[in-house]
């Protein structure tokens, strides 16, 4: 057998279809993001990113530095062991409480990452409900829908933040077996919201649970960054809330946050939960910083909002195609792989300005697209370049811009 | 619909095999390590701690703290974003070049922890080669396991660490299918080693791939800490080695280690790695510090291999009913879930050592155990308390002695 046959082909086939990945060796500096030093062949060079999901800068939060800090001079570096094998630290407990304060939950459970909390969460959830129907959007990111499988459970896939259609698939399903909606608030890549309240309204009326992922929204909306849901006065309606801390919260790991009995059941059932070494201290005392922080302090959310409008502003002026939306995320179109990785690599090297091409397998293939994250530490300085850089980008390459489009017509 | 009650009634399920699990809350303290402090409802009490997987006390290691200290300090603390969208630190590049070189590949490949690498690296290298057959050691870690439904494969189970059971299924397959033997290196609840090389022989005359977990090994046996497959210089003949930063390494995060080809290939494919945020920057180079010093020092394996040579000499002098073995676990057998919990609940609260019950669904049914791990910071009178405390919770409990019961023959 010539197994390596098998890989070469793997890689020609990405590589064929423009989607091969290379990655920007970046090195972060606290205290100097959004700048970078970009460790390129040719040696470092300063950079400025634009597609950091750190959305709020908090991983360079001195409060949170120095709570990972401190707490790895205190404990050491590591967990030392599952949850339930000595791995339970105060710090994790901690942050728990937290989490589940944020979200108005009588608890919540830590996971290693996002990813994992959706896909053990939701196959979990879904499989003590014998008979389960999960009815899901249809632009869930990729752990939900991993999670959806993994359980086992009849699939249902609703059209995106489409009510007609979700509430048509609900009628059809009898009402004694039990139903999970499953959707997210802020969809990150296209950056459009859903409607949570009258998703909660259509679960009330037939019957359903709902699952609700928040992590492109923790932190940066809501009175105390609780997310949509606690902006729209609807977080106490939502059963189970997942989120991340590795994004606004600037650290790492994901949680669910709902009833004492669901998180107490995920806890004790969920494989992805149960077998993996559990946060670092260090790792969970510098979330619980950066929650706590934002629990108090609208400064961020405030000044990310302006910053990001401000871009929106910016760039729909000088004609560079935004799509539209109400959330702090900027998606430019390209629509074509090769010439979206050309457009991020020329950024790079000829401007200095760090946006990663999005293409297959994160968005559908024709919508590839350049993701720009304005953050609190992104001044108008920053935009006015960003802005001409672009310009100069898709003038380069061809790229239609619309006031020229505009103007033709 | 009254969800609730599915929750509580799984509950219920657990509390009914006593199998429901309560983690005690433990705060370790950098440089006192086994000792550590217990957060038990009457307030913090000291104990020690033994059934770490911080196999040999790296997670206090002054280079791996200084190097969590530092980084975090320099880079902040998360990595903020995906390795492909702004996530590929400079930390994290040179801790796979340090894995790559630790087991003698060309590539390796970090992921948020060893239970991922298992679940979307299997998963993604099976499914890349069409019509694969996975043959899958019966005690396979619940990881792996999951790497291999999830492939949706084809799986053969053949009896743990059985070569003729394994031959025998590898005859029955079409020579022209492709192969995939997934095993372990050190099984951790038995602590039982599998013979890797003959293992590698079947492969070769069947023309298998060979995929290694080395997650009790790495750090701990080998000249360089490269594992089992180091010790019995068969590394370059396992296709890929995969291993854990979270027990012997002290921190957090797993890997694989393979052909520059095969690494790639997963790096491109698996959802697992694509779609989940990098490990942290202070999180990758306390890893590094770790692997580099256990390449250097034999020190910390040397003290390992006689504390848990004193330990399991002085249980089975006392006699404890330690389960026979080679490696640095010392399993004692309970066989019940109920027993083994209140053995456990005992040992902490009459002598102040934690060692958390192992029930299952982490061991079948019977088998429940005690699992103790000497690590290099467990002394000779830490040894002698430990055996002193067994021997009471044994009388105690009525458990039996080996000594005792070979004596009534």
């Amino acid at each position: 057998m010539d197994y390596r046959q098998y890989f070469v082909n793997a890689l020609e086939r990405l590589r064929g279809e423009a989607r091969y990945r290379s990655f920007a060796r970046i090195e972060r500096r606290a205290g100097a993001f959004p700048y970078a030093t970009w460790h390129c062949p040719d040696g470092p060079r300063e950079i400025v990113v634009w597609c950091s999901n750190d959305y709020l800068g908090m991983g360079q939060h001195p409060d949170v530095v120095q709570a990972m800090v401190e707490t790895a001079a205190a404990t050491g570096v590591g967990a030392g062991g599952t949850r339930n094998i000595s791995g339970t630290s105060r710090a994790v407990v901690e942050l728990e409480a937290e989490l589940a304060d944020l979200h108005g939950k009588e608890a919540a459970l830590v996971f290693t990452s996002g990813y994992v909390s959706n896909e053990t969460g939701i196959a979990t959830i879904a499989r003590l409900m014998p008979g389960c129907v999960v009815l899901s959007d249809a632009l869930n990111h990729n752990s939900m829908i991993e999670g959806v499988r993994r359980s086992g459970a009849e699939k249902l896939i609703f059209r995106h933040n489409d009510l007609a259609h979700l509430e048509e698939l609900l009628r059809g399903i009898a009402p004694e077996r039990p139903k999970l909606i499953v959707f997210e608030s802020v969809y990150s890549m296209d950056g459009d919201i859903a409607p949570i309240g009258a998703i909660c309204d259509l679960a009330e009326r037939y019957g359903a649970m709902t699952y609700l992922d928040e992590v492109h929204a923790v932190g940066m909306y809501g009175p105390r960054g609780g997310g949509i849901a606690e902006r729209d006065g609807v977080m106490g309606r939502v059963d189970v809330i997942e989120g991340t801390l590795a994004k606004a919260f600037g650290v790492l790991g994901g949680y669910v946050a709902a009833s004492a009995e669901i998180v107490d059941a995920i806890r004790g059932y969920a494989p992805g939960f149960i077998f993996t070494t559990a946060l670092p201290p260090p790792v969970a005392a510098a979330a619980t910083a950066s929650v706590r922080h934002l629990k108090r302090s609208a400064a961020e959310r405030l000044a990310q909002a302006r910053q990001v409008a401000s871009t929106k502003t910016a760039l729909a002026a000088a004609g560079i195609p935004v799509l539209p939306g109400d959330t702090h995320i900027v998606p430019v179109t390209v629509g074509d792989a090769a010439l979206c990785k050309t457009a991020s690599d020329r950024l790079l090297e000829r401007h200095g300005i760090y946006i990663q091409p999005i293409n297959f397998p994160t968005v559908p293939r024709g919508t590839e697209r350049l993701r720009i994250t304005p953050t609190p530490c992104h001044d108008d300085r920053l935009v006015g370049e960003l802005t001409r850089a672009l310009v100069e980008v898709w003038t380069a390459l061809g790229l239609p811009l619309r006031h020229r489009a505009q103007a033709a017509e």
